[in-house]
């Protein structure tokens, strides 16, 4: 079980009101390749992988849950004293009319995140590699999403973020190696 | 942020391999009203709720991530000793072709979880009364899952969880209350 | 059964053709908790309810499709008269390319209406508690249309459902008291 | 708007309790080719189709949510007395952990109903045909059930259902070739 | 199984970089009546269908991927040379920050291609009636494409996928009157 | 563009009418991790992959339809015999109702194909472990399949397909590699 402790993993600013990146930023909480999908990936897989590698999902699977606080807070402070107007010049009237100003999992374009994104094979090496390609493609919406920002203060939680995602895909690759060693040895299937 | 303890809220307990009940318990691990569903709505809606009921959803929230590890921790001990004969007897075929005995958030029928479950309008009655209807639902699924159940090992667990749910269920009434006070005194909107 | 009357509950006028606005209403027409979600749920639910609230949700329902039909007729004249390039100012290019200017049931953002929006559980308690948070949030919803709204003829028929979802609230609480009544008298289970 | 009188369209016998019919039935209440598929789409339709076939669509319509509540009662007299194990029996486990023996939209399968299923393009021509194969989609449907089934009371039904389909396909039909006419005269587009 | 060959079926041109086309375009990669949708529904269909029409159905299923390829081909070159900043200004930066410059299944308002788009019933009446009107949609959707592009050059290879669809559709009409005459005869069921 | 031939990639015999395999199968055909997901992921990747790896890209697409045709096949020869009370006692009724015999792209739980089980990036290295990760989760599924199978002339087939997904895996591994190589060099971002 967790428990919540009331501070952020690593410190979230932003420069200004700029509903303009939630809107964007939103594709890390809800979308495809973002935090809510890497926490509930991890975290449901460590059931059945082989031991040695249970604790690496269950640290990595909670990290990622302090990732996904750190891109609430960050829309939440972009967004907070954001009026309708300035809500509909973004591009999140159709967010303001179900949401008023409340978060969703859904990423940027508005889709609802769904389970289909993520998978679970039970075969281990299927299973680290889901995680390594999840990594990797994590990076690249950081990177996409950090060429659209204009706020210096934010890249900088985001550069954070991005920077973690490289060292979660060395350490899964470090596993797939691992993994593979112990089923070339047999010790598994 | 979350630290993690390698301890379950409560003991759960299994008579034995039983995929039958797996598959029946999956429900409230990825289901409409199960508890992914639960934890995900409650520390979502914490963003833009009334700073009074903020620390109640935060509360309610991370323990339903306690509620989900011990469902899953249920059906892994149910399904780990289980062969592909005794899954395909349980109707467990469908999920072992695609996941073998990994876990995953979908539904008794195989559906997977999807945002649309759960919902975030802004307006704090609103969010509270989605949240009290969310419990009263996660309260019933408990009670058809027990009904089906033929192991009371498994059935002390599951009754603690429902407790749980009706706990919960009267203290966000407790919160709607507070919330209508405050709307009638015009603190917010 | 049903019997169709060419009239509608109540007139709907719009000041001219604005096709921004049909953007944000058809959040009602095909959204989460929109009109379409309210008919299909409280229909669906009377089968299985306690017979004293049948009748209540069989009228609301009913009631609900009048709404829906009020807001396909908003929809239709504020669209009728735009041209493709009317729409794409608006941001409807994307529905039209797949619509022209064809209603169709999804939401504010283009996400198609799915059952998994609606709910039913068996347990009366639960059903009505899923009602009462129903309405709540159809209410919150009209509210953050008539926020961007600038027509005020179209403002008048908004305000006459949005206290509709009011009234209906109100009625699906007292149903809440009669039922739990009925359930500490062990009517029901 | 709609009024509602308390009569069913046709009249809905079964002989006994049956889940597994109920099972196979509510394709058509909540599946693709069903009579919410119908209902929706044809009633959706009417404020873009020329004038001559908008009071086709609004009685096709119309009758169409009659036929959806033959099939709710058919479902709920084939389930209202089945215990848990019977509804086990009939692979609706799932079902009832989830609902109870509440009804809900969605296919044989499990899969909720959604929007995707049906379409509506503005354009006369492809709307109708999209009717045309409505129709002769939930014939098929009504076949394959009429098929499965065992019960020569609910077959009575099924066969009033089914011979309604065929009407209105013919009747599409015929309103094709007036939108043929009407396009080669250049009335519309 | 299918040979590639490096050609198009039809050459494509384009007058310019214009995300702006590209993003509506993409409603005929992976939309409701799209390209793909076509693709599929045919191939899958060949299987069940009666053996005189398995021809027809596969060489259009071929085909349609030729289209498929084609418009993926349009959208590239419409897309390849645009910065951030003008997929911005063309609506597509919640593609960009989940896809880059990469194309993707799914429709101008963003929502992903699901099989929920198409049907295939076994009966060989519905399933031919299905493929018309599938023909149709896609041409009306040509035609609001069409009406949307500034691109002439685009435009040649448009009105060419248009009257493929009007081709297709003609030839479905031609196989359906065979499957009738054949069902008249008794041939099958 | 493709070019068809009257022939399958590899020969495929099944020992006799078989449904209860065929819903197994099925999985492959329709499923998140089977060969209508590789041949869509790669096909539409190589727009922006670089130039190196577009061709492997093509052929692996290509090759892909080819086995989705072998399933095809193989689920057509396993229940083209079956009376519909053999689909039942398999637990394809609820396929049956909706399909008769007829395929579908859906996966052995019933759930449809949607492209939001597969990505595209846009970042080469992103997409070749997206890849990589795409075969070996199929070859996982092939030996779940496998693992619940009782033909032998069939599982003949299977094997030469997941040896084909272990191959694959192994050209993309080399693909990383060579686009490592390159990034390193600053060919690309």
């Amino acid at each position: 079980m967790w428990y919540y402790e009331k501070k952020l993993q690593y410190p979230v600013k932003v420069r200004e009101c700029n509903p303009r990146l939630a809107k964007y930023l939103i594709e890390q909480y809800g979308g495809a390749d973002g935090e809510l999908s890497a926490a509930l990936r991890y975290l449901n897989q460590r059931y059945t992988i082989p031991g040695k590698v249970i604790g690496l999902l269950n640290d990595i699977g909670t990290e990622e849950f302090a990732h996904l606080e750190m891109i609430a807070t960050m829309i939440y402070k972009l967004t907070k004293d954001a009026t309708p107007e300035m809500l509909e010049a973004a591009g999140l009237a159709p967010h303001y009319v179900n949401h008023d100003s409340a978060l969703f999992y859904h990423n940027s374009a508005g889709n609802p995140w769904t389970a289909e994104y993520i998978q679970a094979k039970g075969d281990p090496i299927a299973d680290i590699y889901e995680d390594i390609a999840a990594e990797e493609k994590a990076r690249a919406t950081y990177q996409w999403i950090i060429n659209m920002s204009d706020d210096p203060e934010l890249n900088d939680s985001l550069k954070f973020l991005r920077e973690r995602e490289i060292v979660h895909s060395q350490r899964f690759r470090e596993a797939a190696e691992i993994l593979k060693e112990d089923r070339d040895k047999k010790i598994f299937f």
